[in-house]
């Protein structure tokens, strides 16, 4: 039978603030990318998420971020590997933290915004997180984009690896993503965004923005969690998935 | 033999900002009350602190405290006995990490500043901390004022406790601290700093301002390692209770 | 002819977050408190809702708070006279610049949450803040609660002030706001707000939780910005005071 | 009479931490570049600098930063031109506020750390900063290297601009300074750096490395006011240029 897992950053509120339908959108995820106290989210933020992944039976990931909130870790900024190593350390050790005291396990790391980015085309800033990922417990599953730097990295050194693809992002033809600034970037129609993963789960091809189809490792899926339709559209999308019967579940779940 | 442990903050600098003269001190304490990243610290002054105090053998705490960098987490700010919780998790959390990461173990918690003084009066803040060092790791030893209800609530939970003397601040004839705004708080006098230390470790007992004798419970004492006389301070303490063959060791080691 | 003024925290958002629906708020109050990058709001929001206030012909005042966003400036924090004054130069500083920038007058200042709380019977800290007002600018009028030590203060020091009133909260019969843990706190019901709001322009008084009328100065009325029926609330009280030919103005307007 | 100024960064400090020997240095700088609260500095520290300006009758200007402590501003982070302009305008609005508080006249802006760095490069950049510095106050003198992006912005907006040569760093033949990763990029010998300030005053020109003599302009001679020798150094600089009857007074003072 064929699978997928798709997994959503959440946790992203702050203090009064709040970000993302986490709530709702739980029931239709396995996989949950928790923000760490770095780009976003807080203590309190970081142990409720944790409570509600546990209670929806959703693997729990790390989600560590650049230090700046106010930007939400999206701004590239000039860290060292040593800078970026030890931020890691103590974002993903807090929310281990809060894991163990919950008796959830941790199972992943997806790394957000500028430093996701950065990781996939900088190698030594690529081997900086995987080496924090694997000294902090060498069992954790290393999120990252098919064919980026942070995914052979962590191959070479030992992680175990999944490789992300969108459901509502278009492609170009040699596999990486539209950037946003293009009119073409985005999948807003709810149904060409459900072939499009579809196509991925059963021939591991992405149709490009030109028309080609390119082969495409697609491990897990990552869904929005905010905005207006953010809800509706992946609960469609686990539900035709289900239809579809392609199982949705974690990596590494039975 | 007679023993006693000298306790310190350390690792209280942050970014390009150095409080402490930590590399000197780690010579002669036993335990190092390291800072979490929040009324000081980051990430990369606790990986560097760790491994000194690794180097030296010096035995390695957490010292968590309110994330008021500006106010050095001095400021009585009123938190929930939750917020005071998962606060403790995220940072104590995030040190834990650095010790697994260094091959290090975590041994003691010694809250700071304001939590440390409002957790010695109120009840529910006291057992909010305990409830923390427990759940992260109940083999933890904590570190609070004699007849404090942090000491309380600790000893109830089943917690190992330590209570901390000081060497260079008096004590009232209630065998609490003479105030820091009377001009007799502070003991300036190293040979009367290391008379004081000795006292409690032989007898059992301190010298109040007014003259009395006071019964004092001292596992530790604490030192401190900023001001300019500072190492010369400690190490005249370490020599003299070494040279009255007192032993200075951290709780629990053999 | 009878007047008050509608006034309201705005500029509340932070970095990629939003509280508050600014926009359609503006077109209903007179008065707008501005964050000042305190308690909330950052130098974008602060920019962008001084243009919007501008547009929509809204007085525009400073709304300092406890520089706390994770706690959004609600806890107390135990700061001296000296440092509140201090904080509230920056700030209202920062805002006084946007104002400069934009061609837009700074005509009030109103403490937030905490400082706000404390400031009414405090008279240090009420104090603090009237000099800071005053230093910063003379003229700028001091929003309070009616018989607070703040506007006590701001009086004797030769400022302008004006007593606040809530349309949606309860008075105890000493003319204070029934606490918010009572669950009588609140006034729900959209009507019984207006009715509230009527009587203390045209009588100058209020209907206590125990029935008593009590005397209540409310030279402006706080509405709220937030909540899933702020916008609904504030229209219909606008509406409902016009239709009574109550003038709604700020203050010193003609 | 020949002239030159001294500038130094100062009042970056920030909460319980020290940096710069801000007192000592003030009886021989002539401008005072003051921290706004964006990379170190807090309303606390910037009260007190500015006083002891005040006192010391040194020429007070804002030395606005990236908002990140932690790097001290001196990391490069992906702003936007907007984004720069609204965080000039709150950081020396605040600076700003300060001064009128204390009846000091703000003077000068010289942009640090990654900021000055990037605009030196970057022309919207630079010009972002040179808005900001004009619509905040059209007579503010702005300090930058010569031949940069940042003084020419300025110069064609009709901004005063000032160029600024560094005492202890040397010089390539381009007239840029020599990377500081480079073994000879520093001056340490006090006799020298005062030789070579000499000569920019005398002559318009500096020795680069290769021995070649290059005309560099310099309105302005930066000093540092941290590390060991600070003082002295600053010291002897000054007293050195009084013995050459060099007059040391900041841009536009009689």
């Amino acid at each position: 039978m064929l699978r997928i897992d798709l997994n959503c950053d959440v946790g992203e509120s702050f203090g009064p603030y709040t970000i993302g339908a986490d709530e709702e959108l739980m029931d239709y995820i396995t996989s949950a990318n928790i923000a760490c106290g770095g780009h976003a989210g807080d203590a309190d933020v970081m142990d409720r998420t944790i409570k509600l992944a546990k209670e929806k039976k959703v693997a729990v990931g790390a989600h560590p971020g650049y230090p700046d909130i106010a930007g939400f870790g999206r701004r590239a900024i000039e860290y060292s590997p040593g800078e970026i190593y030890r931020m890691l350390i103590q974002q993903i050790g807090a929310l281990q933290a809060f894991c163990h005291v919950n008796h959830v396990p941790l199972k992943h790391v997806k790394p957000h915004g500028a430093m996701y980015n950065q990781a996939a085309r900088n190698r030594s800033l690529a081997e900086a997180i995987v080496q924090a990922v694997y000294d902090v417990d060498s069992d954790l599953i290393l999120y990252g984009l098919p064919g980026s730097e942070l995914i052979r990295a962590g191959n070479e050194a030992g992680l175990k690896t999944v490789s992300e693809a969108f459901a509502d992002r278009t492609y170009l033809a040699d596999g990486s993503l539209t950037p946003r600034n293009r009119p073409d970037a985005l999948i807003t129609d709810q149904q060409a965004a459900v072939q499009q993963v579809e196509r991925m789960v059963n021939e591991g091809v992405v149709e490009a923005v030109n028309g080609e189809m390119v082969t495409l490792e697609a491990d897990t899926v990552c869904v929005h969690g905010d905005g207006p339709h953010a809800v509706h559209f992946v609960h469609g999308l686990w539900r035709s998935l289900h239809e579809k019967e392609i199982k949705v579940a974690s990596p590494g779940s039975p």
